[in-house]
């Protein structure tokens, strides 16, 4: 990336698939909040709730997953005059840009993508909608223009699939001087693997995830529920073999890391016997500190709705205006103006 | 159906490709003006811009397309107050609603659709559009809760389509008490069989049409090519057997077609001898006649484009507040708002 020398307009979606666990935050949250700092009033971040749609099938679930994803956010320390957060289906022109896509870009691309296969191996219905999906999520990054699409690797062919799109709708109308689209980039994110209580990656599909905003009784009981082996309390255990330990190092210093590290490999600590347990008591209480003050915003935010639902209204029409610049001008491009 | 008990919407799409045929008068125009003064205020006929994108991607000759199409509707007696005529583009929230019914709607159901792979077969490129098109339709006929759906034989099939979108949307999201979705029905329309100037049936595909608005020594020299056999001048002629009579009984009445038939069958008129060419001036001069008024009112909105602008613009406006609401609705009912 040339970050230095050209401005950047950053693009990235939000699944609303329930509460955000400890996976969401070190995959995406984080990463969302720097980007902020980084590029103040150019990062978009929306709320995919139209493509929640071709998985789930309840309004309410899916209304309540928006509204607590967006108060996460917020509480997470989204600052709407640096980042919009905005619900996708606030900004109807991107199924507009998607149908215009949609005329210029071959069955055999969509056919080629892998998440449409993986997801329907995986037991979810071909629907119409999972199938052109790809199509959808070009539009989205098309419609503001944006130049930057922080993925992780599975994403790549994504943002892949939508330079082809852009490339193609580019060829079909307008000039080479003047595109109406403009092709973005991805940037690979580099996120930490976070294992989940059952030590398989953390994910809501395995039912093993910790919620950020669990806290006190209820998180030390999610803690104790982390998988470990049957080593007796007081016999070394070994931190590089261990889920408490890896999910520790997460919230940790250097310093503190080794420090802990060492109680593992003694088994011990100032004299007492280190167990498992003692390792997960660290654990849970970095974990509610680590977001106690977020949690204390989200608790405020959701006593006051109206202040998530103002954020998300307002930072649509600010998107909104965006993306009907760039549809416009590909209606103009195509003839439909 | 059941006109006389229950309140009609009529919604007709219009394709815009290219000058107007006789095909197209008597295959729907010649339909669509009889509608509007059967269901005075409830019929809307949409420009199929959109769906023309999937098969032409040049702007300028879709604009003068688009427009030539809506001139000739006002030219051939269309009443703004009795149905809307616009832009299938001017409301855009058929787009959203498309996606909405993607989701709804299985791969199967498209991939049996026969339109698509009989394009495909024609040379068609396979885009995405041309697959996903009946889904866009099905989101044209039930933004407006369309009830009647005038089509040929040849569409019935994206009627029932339609209604099994809609019938999966209602079941997956709302009550069954209040469906989101209205249910359309078809009527077949028996157009009658338009011949073009080579024998088979009148298609701008086939180069053998004869445009509604051709007049003068231009019309003369069109009708002038339609195939005969090579019979003699003098000798009988057969009017069951020829595309000049096919044609002419489109605009006589039957005392007149009776009247001719027998010029025909004696190969003689008033003791003179009667051939083919003597009856494409009876052609002509009916052809000529029968669109007189309406090619003054054309001349005139050539002349003045704003006036059809205007149309388009005022038909876009009322047909998208009706959109706009059942667009919420379904919304609503997905759980997006």
């Amino acid at each position: 990336m040339t970050g230095a020398t050209k401005r950047q307009r950053v693009l990235s979606g939000i699944q609303p698939s329930g509460l955000i666990h400890l996976g969401n935050y070190f995959g995406a949250i984080q990463q969302h909040m720097e980007l902020q700092h980084e590029f103040p009033g150019e990062c978009l971040y929306f709320i995919a709730d139209y493509h929640a749609l071709t998985t789930v099938h309840d309004a309410e679930a899916l209304r309540t997953h928006v509204f607590d994803l967006a108060a996460t956010y917020l509480a997470m320390g989204l600052d709407p005059d640096k980042a919009l957060l905005f619900r996708q289906s606030d900004v109807p022109e991107v199924t507009e840009l998607t149908w215009l896509l949609a005329t210029v870009t071959g069955m055999g691309l969509l056919e080629r993508a892998v998440s449409y296969k993986d997801k329907v191996t995986q037991g979810l219905t071909a629907s119409v909608g999972l199938f052109t999906y790809p199509i959808l999520m070009a539009a989205d990054i098309l419609a503001y223009d944006s130049t930057m699409v922080p993925v992780g690797k599975d994403q790549v062919q994504h943002v892949e699939m939508t330079r082809d799109m852009a490339t193609h709708f580019n060829e079909a109308y307008g000039s080479k001087r003047k595109p109406a689209l403009t092709l973005p980039r991805y940037r690979l994110s580099h996120a930490p693997y976070v294992p989940g209580i059952d030590g398989r990656k953390m994910s809501k599909s395995y039912g093993n995830t910790i919620w950020v905003f669990r806290a006190g009784k209820a998180l030390r009981k999610r803690v104790g529920q982390i998988v470990t082996d049957s080593t007796p309390m007081g016999e070394p255990l070994d931190p590089d073999n261990s889920v408490v330990f890896d999910l520790f190092k997460l919230f940790a210093s250097e310093a503190e890391q080794a420090e802990v590290a060492g109680y593992f490999r003694a088994g011990a600590r100032d004299g007492q016997p280190f167990g498992y347990g003692h390792a997960k008591q660290l654990l849970a209480a970095k974990i509610d500190a680590h977001f106690a003050d977020a949690r204390a915003r989200y608790a405020e935010l959701q006593a006051n709705p109206e202040r998530v639902e103002d954020v998300l209204r307002q930072s649509a029409a600010k998107a909104r205006a965006l993306a009907r610049a760039t549809v416009d001008r590909c209606k103009r491009a195509c003839g439909l103006r």
